[in-house]
């Protein structure tokens, strides 16, 4: 039996995560979560999407280790180091000179994700000498008091304290269903010198909301985006926090698109091994930056440089890697639409792209039920949305087609308690 | 010969650090950094304050091996895991219980230091339901746009790019002399109806200012400060983020001072070994927080509970160290003493408390000519204050003597031919 | 010949409507001006609508002289005065009773709208504890920084100085055509925890937008955006500084409209006389004001409190002058709509309600220009609008039939020779 | 007996002054009020300053009263206007230009004082391109966000409902005594690019602080603080709304100090007569305002253009006028002095300068018994003051001896009987 005692006594009231699994987990492997007496999980939550090379991975973790037992240099605030020369040189020829970005630079920005954000918009800000950004509507992007003023959540934005400032929101890609042509609206309130909307020095956008429930923006939808960008002189900031490093079966979520965000935030799977990590990359035109202009502790992290750099070299030197997620992503939405057809083909629906995908509910009651239902017999799985009604699979991108198998499973047999007692409490 | 076209073609120009040490860090053991082409250097700068207990200490590096090698979970947002549960333990056991700080919990904010000076400010005005912070001149507590309100350097301040709100800034301990009383002064604009002062929720405080210029305060300042809190409702933030973790001979910067702070940001050297972590210790009263209500994907970061912990029973179980520390502060400040006399007793002079001391030089061209001679000659040395005219050392706290020795030498013969030459322009 | 020698000297560049129609005016009666030459004007301008009851109208006049003659108090702060009382008890008996108002309170602001508007937003806030408030497209309240926060403007915006927080702008009615339901918009926004629009104390709203453009909302959309509020628990505060005094054919202009607004503001015409003069009115139960919390020197204008019962008593007493204002502005639409079919039935509209009503030109050149030439030929008029592209009436309401006829008239050879002039541009 | 029923049922309850002065006043004269019931009361409240050429003066009375009945032009928004074209001509011969502001020019804000220092607020912040701004403990500059900004009354701020942001607030003269130099305190922080105050565009300074207690600044600490403003690019805006127009012995407070502030705020008495009116006047070289830039219906109000041209005609074409106030000045200050000799040598004491006089109290309760007591035997007089605790003089200028020594009669003898009863009360 586990004991929380140290949780209980020591820690914080707001942690959160470890409340909808109470178990203590010791050890992790590939999609698997091991706790201390010994249960196997599978990880269809993988960390928020930090885990896409899945838990501990042995290629990984073999150059982490002997880097480490080299006494390779571990913190060197933001000095030259080996580990990030080699980060530098491997992030530019595998990822950004193959997509188009081979003229950008990255900023080491503090080791988060909202950090990175911070730093976009200061810089966007900077360089356009506008105050006003746009973000969207159910759009994450941290929770310190910058990049919190960008994000939707009134759960975390009624923390702030103080006043969330200098950001328009405006309806992300169907926000107000299908018909209503959201960039057409954001054109006309740009061009209006009455709206009250002042010039933007940048828009913020997820090409898939993560947080905000797996809605997506499709091709056409950015691309007009950009357009609009480049009409009202914006900057466009792609945060690909959680969407990138291949979570979409390609790096950048918005490859394919036809587009080229002016900046771009990476973090969570970055590092390839759950490593703190987050860099901007951004055109090099825009880095206006004076030397320590925005600064901290914990940017550049030796040990994420190397697992990077390995991961990279690992998994995106050919386009293997992407196929099969593509692949998994197809078989995961596959046996989603199973299930949706299933239990509540009438309440039920699949949303997200690649593998990041989940099965929006009638509400976040059930969606809930069904993560608890599913923990109960061995899935690590949480739910997302405004109302935390998407049921969100974000499982390691290395996760076997068996454990796929298993899991999905599980989750149907979830689907099929949950929505069971669901019709039958409606009907009594 | 070092070349940095990795750097200079694909890092943003923000980079800074690098600028004052031109070279390439590939290994670093205890007090000493070493180059790609194998030169040695001693690190009287320590990661600003992130390596007290050294690079790669091999406690701590064997901990974090075992764990890495044992597929401990790196990984898991703000789940229960052991790693987590034994540095709980540890931390209170060792740490916090014996200081007094027993009924204290801990929130693992994001791993960062100006993240959990963003979680504390946000708890205080929540649990106050005031919106305004005192933070005082000289104060560096981040760079995300909420801690960066209550940061003081503009560098950073004229980056933000949105208005820095809700703070009064106050004069620190000494700001305008010894015999200016700045808590008086405090006390009459707070208790002032009409001062403009909105009533505080917090003020937030380094008991010695690293960034700012190793201004210290005194216990009976801190003393008062305290007092000055609770007649008005005011919570006691103490940023220990870089004083904090033994640097000042003590854990906590503030111990035997006869206070009791009722929030603690701790960064930097809490993992022990340099690996991104920061947490925020509160009064259990003040744990007001809501599940989730402050998150972060990095929050909890399981190899630094893994150094952590191992530092704290290596180094904190007995009081060992701390007098290492003194002893080692003691010896440094004689010598710095030393230097003073010799080169400049009229314009040079030592500030600072424990391993976390300096010379104040007349200008901070001066102080970087010393840093630039210095580390020609083998040591990594910077500047800090608001002119950066202090040179400063935050050498690990577990350098040797001989080491200390030999950086003082460097340190003797950069002020004899910096102030030397400084005669020289200044006659001519 | 005109001399603007002391003008040019003396006065500030921030001058402007002066810039339009240069000539020195030395007196007025009823809907003429008179310069210092003798040349007579026609007013359909009408102080941006605070001279609904024409310039020095004799009954006021008298009333006002009669006051200052007998030496009645003229500035007695917010002290109890005769004429305070007065006009407390007409403003009851013949306004607010008789439309449903019976049960609201009369704060006396400072004596402009944009001090009614600032005092009725912390009014919103106080009493419901949020701070967001809604504002709308192309909507105008006023310049001080509380008010301008609210308008959308960007001329105004622009020179703030400082952020303008705590508002979310919506779309105003039909601002994206008659088929997108802004209404079905806010309230999906608001309705969605998620969306990052902050639950907001108040909507502000113009029931037509006169600075804006003559926008009109319907019954209908008024009826819905009341719903809307009482659902998300905002306060629905009217602007009718502009609208109101019976500038659209009733005393308020959502009068007949099936809704009853928390909070009204008034201004422009309420003294009757042109004298600065605002108050805000508000259901009893929102007056949670502490003395004096909101104050000014020159909240309650005793001249204006003489000239306002007067008017009311003389214009507000039976449905008369309503029927005659609507009859009016009738006849003023129709010759407009004759105007349109005339000189540009593709390119020109009319816009507006009542005697609010104006002609939309293609652009904002166009429309100046048959002010301008308008001016010429004896007839005062502006426009207004987001690209200042509609020519806009806002006569005194006590206008002859025979100055509106001739005043159209004027008009009607403005835009046959403007629109001519524009046509054979364009074809060129 | 008086009945206030129309107030209580019909006003809101933010009503103030009215509560300190229950009776309903209907007519005034010079110094003196007279209510509904015939009875007279001596004004030493004079509108909080607003009336310093008394109620209702027969020279202004008669050519208000002229104006009005020849149909003069009384609204025109910004158009010019016969009586502004004699406004700026007077203005600028009889009071700009012999006092060394011949270059400076007039900008007609709203008419209110809180309007003129929003709209001086946002000039120095565009011409500066600046946002900061200092202001100072216990000054008191408007209720609007913009103007409640810099203001220091908490009773004020706290309705503001919005963060007021971007002002620092600093010590006036002798906040912290006499031998604290406040000068050079601002100079340290302004000097120190890491104390946290952002460069500000300009400083807002009362020459006395009306509100705040009738403060004075000396004139070596006005020129100081000049000498600091040039030094660190701020502009001076002096903030003569209470203390101007002859209230201290010259028409400018700070007239004979060796200063000339960048930018003036003037309003209460400017125009003679109790009438809405506010300017703000500025050197030439920051009139960089674009048309209507800033606006507001009732910028310009003609009638006060009439009488403030007549006031200054009549008061301030000789030194006359400036004499006889110094004179009553002196001979109010040394009743004061008498009474302070008499009944509190060592709890109360004389503040303030010129007609600009009161009697500090030991707290505010007992100020307001003295004036409540004062009132019971025809004198209204009113508190101010960070606690209410100054019984403050603002007797009309034009006040005659034989009043002043019967008001002054008055207070001796609510100062006997208050101070009697309260050592009584501390006795027991």
């Amino acid at each position: 039996m586990n004991n929380f005692e140290q949780f209980e006594k020591h820690e914080s009231g707001i942690r959160s995560y470890c409340r909808s699994f109470p178990v203590i987990f010791k050890q992790a492997r590939g999609a698997e979560l091991i706790t201390s007496e010994g249960k196997h999980y599978i990880d269809f939550l993988a960390g928020a999407g930090t885990l896409n090379y899945g838990h501990n991975h042995p290629v990984l973790k073999q150059a982490l280790i002997d880097y480490i037992s080299d006494d390779g240099i571990t913190h060197g605030l933001d000095m030259y180091s080996g580990a990030k020369e080699n980060f530098l040189e491997v992030f530019h020829r595998v990822i950004l000179e193959p997509r188009g970005f081979g003229d950008y630079v990255t900023q080491f920005s503090g080791p988060t994700g909202t950090n990175s954000v911070e730093a976009a918009l200061k810089l966007a800000r900077k360089v356009t000498g506008r105050n006003n950004v746009i973000s969207f509507t159910n759009g994450f992007h941290g929770c310190s008091i910058g990049a919190l003023a960008v994000t939707g959540n009134q759960h975390h934005r009624g923390a702030a304290g103080v006043a969330l400032t200098d950001v328009s929101r405006m309806p992300y890609a169907n926000y107000f269903g299908e018909s209503a042509n959201t960039i057409a609206m954001m054109d006309k309130m740009l061009s209006d010198p009455s709206s009250g909307i002042d010039k933007p020095a940048a828009v913020i956008v997820e090409v898939v909301q993560g947080e905000g429930g797996l809605n997506t923006a499709s091709a056409e939808w950015m691309r007009k985006l950009q357009k609009l960008c480049r009409k009202h002189g914006m900057l466009m900031i792609a945060d690909d926090i959680q969407a990138g490093c291949g979570r979409t079966g390609s790096f950048f979520s918005f490859e394919g698109m036809g587009i080229q965000p002016d900046i771009i935030t990476l973090s969570k799977s970055l590092s390839g091994y759950g490593l703190p990590f987050a860099v901007v990359v951004m055109r090099r035109e825009l880095d206006q930056w004076e030397p320590g202009e925005h600064n901290g502790t914990f940017r550049g992290n030796n040990l994420a440089f190397v697992t990077a750099a390995a991961a990279m070299e690992h998994f995106w030197t050919t386009d293997e890697f992407a196929k099969s997620v593509q692949a998994k992503g197809k078989m995961v939405k596959e046996r989603m639409q199973k299930i949706v057809r299933k239990h509540g083909p009438d309440s039920l629906f699949v949303k997200g792209r690649g593998m990041m995908v989940g099965i929006s509910c009638p509400n976040g009651e059930i969606a809930s039920a069904i993560c608890q239902e599913s923990f109960q017999h061995g899935l690590v799985i949480e739910t997302s949305g405004n109302h935390s009604q998407v049921v969100k699979c974000l499982a390691p991108l290395i996760i076997t087609e068996e454990q796929i198998d298993q899991a999905m499973t599980i989750l149907d047999a979830a689907f099929a308690k949950v929505m069971k007692e669901d019709s039958a409490e409606q009907a009594s």
